[in-house]
């Protein structure tokens, strides 16, 4: 008998390959589970229809195709139509907003959830390009916009900076849709060519000059009106570059404003600079309508990308709920984390997974006493969840990721960290909230500069008031059990 | 626009649903694990023609085919042949033949596997049966056959003790397909007609009498051979009950040997005993050769079900390797925990998800020094992973598998321990096995009662002996953290 072989574009995980890959997933669910974002999951195939509402041209081409073999009248739709009437999952996007909009009424805002699974898609398989892969997805729905999207930028630079990787390796490149399409008003790109344009600037850096002038001339955009577009990018870029002003007012109408507030965002930003404006950027998905944003490193494929779509979960049947998310792939980021030297070996790995996980209760459940304290509430939040890596360790040239010591000794590990969302400075519902989430401790910050610390299982509050700097490394004393 | 729903048969897991999921599936990996089997994956779809190979006719009919969209071959051949190229996996063994056969030079023998993903089957969806299931395979290749059976039936019944069911709950019913072919001869069945006859009597129970007889007719299978057949497996079930030898001289040439020693283990039965002989026990698979077995829990499906396929490797292009294997899938589990309030809520399941898994490293790798410690090796293995229950915990009449005492106390936590499966007695030769192992601990049995522990990070070797009933304890004190 001819040996049976895999799938091109698919792969077989034997014990030390599949170690990493749960290395991966670990790195995943733990920082997600920190942020305070709870997983999900779907159907692995869905009606195909759900693809046709909004993932675009590029999705529909490369799906395959299930139909069940009992079935005839499926058999005969695939022979009629050449159509199946499920699809592999391409993407996980339409499942989540299939589900938010079912459960709309009853869900919190926001509503903050995680996806790992697999996805499937018919493409040719080069590097970094399966045809089966693991995607990791984070996704904010419902709430206040701004703050979601740089929940979700935090999340995504919270797993790079826990694999270990660096602004030296790679950066967060971000964009607007409504800046790209203010662009192409001020280039002449018809409005009715819009959508299509963005479809064909995704990729049109790959394809040869020929092609690009094909796309072009099938979706009505001329050839001098694209170029006239290149040039205003251009323009555009060099002109934030040395903060000329002059374009916040050519913008105006669009989020412009919001995307300089991520870009200036301490938080986001801390150490040297991840994020940069990039108006090449506007990815392929064809349901995204305002922030875009990619993870990008030297020689390899896209890590990560994502952005915000604001219509979606209202075209599933669901209330107007902005969103924002992204997905990144396991395959790009295992080649990355390999040429890097941040890939475990089997034994390693088997360390890091036998470690304690990241708590599903939230270990500090952070909220200020009064309005002056409210500025310093994101910025702890985001430390408890950064934890702070030991200074024996970061001083170490051989450091890894994984190490033991990372977070031992001086340094503070990270926590699963959460803030209400609610508007109150009522204390008392505020700690009903706290005890909603199932927190185990409330960090109340009683000024700019103190907080005070609330069991909530033993219902005992400190007297004694902690520094808030001082705040990591005392919650983290608090849970270790004695 | 028309709602789009989750395909029938699958479903669509909330952050409550899914917390429960992932209960079930840390069970499976840490009970796994603790026995030492590693985790392997493949690929969600694979080339139909790998299930053609010997999964039978009732895998064949209730596959999903998948295509790729893009490949207009594909299409063709769906068009032309009504069969698609590829099928999301009804199955994993397969797969896994496929994997230990690309391998099997380089493979340990024994090699321990478990996967834990989904599955796919096209059938009509009813309670305990779904589309899309998840499920949890352990499979043992190569090595002592004997062993390999009783090792398959620990880490299953590991997973029941662990999930808190008892043989209150249900019964592992096992039986041989030896024995029944040897029956089927006794009763006259054409031997050519015996692997048809097989297929027929798994679900003949399930059937109306007219069914069954139109598929004996189809079959060549005279109805009074057919229940002649069902007198004889009752006269056996009844002789075996009371302890009549006789029938052990009409299944010479059977495993019949095998099957009583699997139901005198002490390890597997301790206890009430949970394994019973069930000589209407088939399963529907078509590559099994010896024993088979499910886990049968009154008024559900078979929560679990596998057995012995000494023929598949080969099959797939391997060397002749003996193996043995069962899967167990997540639905109807789910439903049996929930009936006896063995399913923790969402809270409840956080906390198990938060504590320290089981660790991938062997934490005993326990050897004889000499041949008369050799049977206290076995039972000392499978008692440390198994733990002890402390006493408090047991006393209570409302404990629950997830209880934070069970084990604390006088307990001991389950451990991962292995023992070596070579021949040898050279001590330096056990050691470098276990350190193969990355074993933390070698637990050397000096003789019958009493056993040395070395630590094998350090080196350090105990000069004082522990009694072997005080090993668990001593090991557990040794590697919890000071």
């Amino acid at each position: 008998m001819p040996k049976i072989q895999a799938p091109k574009g698919t792969r077989d995980f034997y014990p030390d390959d599949l170690l990493k890959r749960r290395y991966l997933e670990r790195l995943w669910r733990d920082t997600s589970i920190r942020h305070g974002f709870e997983e999900i999951d779907g159907p692995a195939f869905e009606h195909a229809d759900l693809y046709k509402v909004k993932s675009g041209e590029g999705i529909l081409a490369e799906m395959f195709g299930v139909f069940s073999g009992k079935a005839a009248e499926d058999l005969d739709r695939v022979r009629q139509t050449g159509e199946a009437p499920f699809a592999l999952r391409p993407e996980f996007t339409p499942t989540l907003a299939r589900m938010y909009a079912a459960r709309a009424g009853a869900l919190p805002k926001p509503t903050k959830w995680f996806w790992m699974q697999n996805c499937f898609r018919a493409e040719r398989p080069q590097r970094g390009r399966l045809r089966e892969f693991g995607q990791w997805n984070c996704d904010v729905m419902g709430g206040d916009g701004r703050l979601a999207d740089k929940e979700a930028l935090a999340v995504m630079r919270g797993i790079l900076d826990e694999a270990g990787l660096t602004a030296h390796d790679l950066s967060i490149n971000i964009n607007s849709r409504q800046v790209t399409q203010a662009l192409m008003r001020e280039a002449g790109v018809p409005d009715a060519s819009h959508a299509a344009f963005l479809g064909f600037l995704d990729g049109s850096a790959k394809r040869s000059p020929a092609d690009n002038e094909r796309r072009l001339h099938e979706i009505g955009v001329a050839v001098q009106v694209a170029s006239r577009f290149g040039s205003i990018v251009q323009e555009f870029a060099s002109a934030h570059r040395s903060g000329n002003q002059e374009w916040e007012t050519r913008l105006a109408g669009t989020d412009i404003e919001r995307i300089h507030d991520v870009l200036r965002d301490q938080d986001l930003q801390q150490g040297r600079p991840w994020i940069v404006l990039d108006p090449e950027i506007v990815r392929g998905l064809a349901y995204y309508t305002g922030m875009v944003f990619e993870v990008i490193a030297e020689g390899e494929r896209a890590v990560a990308g994502g952005g915000r779509y604001d219509n979606l979960i209202e075209l599933f049947g669901g209330p107007p709920t902005p969103a924002v998310g992204f997905g990144m792939g396991d395959a790009v980021l295992s080649l990355l984390l390999e040429d890097k030297g941040l890939m475990p070996d089997a034994t390693r790995a088997m360390e890091c997974l036998s470690r304690l996980p990241a708590s599903y209760r939230p270990e500090g459940f952070v909220f200020a006493a009064g309005d002056e304290a409210q500025p310093r509430v994101r910025p702890l939040v985001a430390e408890l969840r950064r934890g702070r890596a030991s200074e024996a360790w970061r001083n170490r040239s051989d450091r890894k990721p994984w190490d033991a010591d990372r977070y031992a000794a001086c340094g503070v590990r990270p926590m699963h960290a959460r803030h209400s969302y609610k508007a109150t400075r009522n204390i008392g519902k505020l700690l009903q909230d706290a005890a909603a989430q199932r927190a185990r401790f409330a960090v109340i910050l009683e000024n700019e500069h103190e907080a005070t610390l609330k069991d909530l299982d033993t219902g005992s509050q400190d007297t004694t008031r902690t520094p808030i700097d001082r705040v990591p490394a005392e919650l983290a004393r608090r849970l270790t059990p004695a």
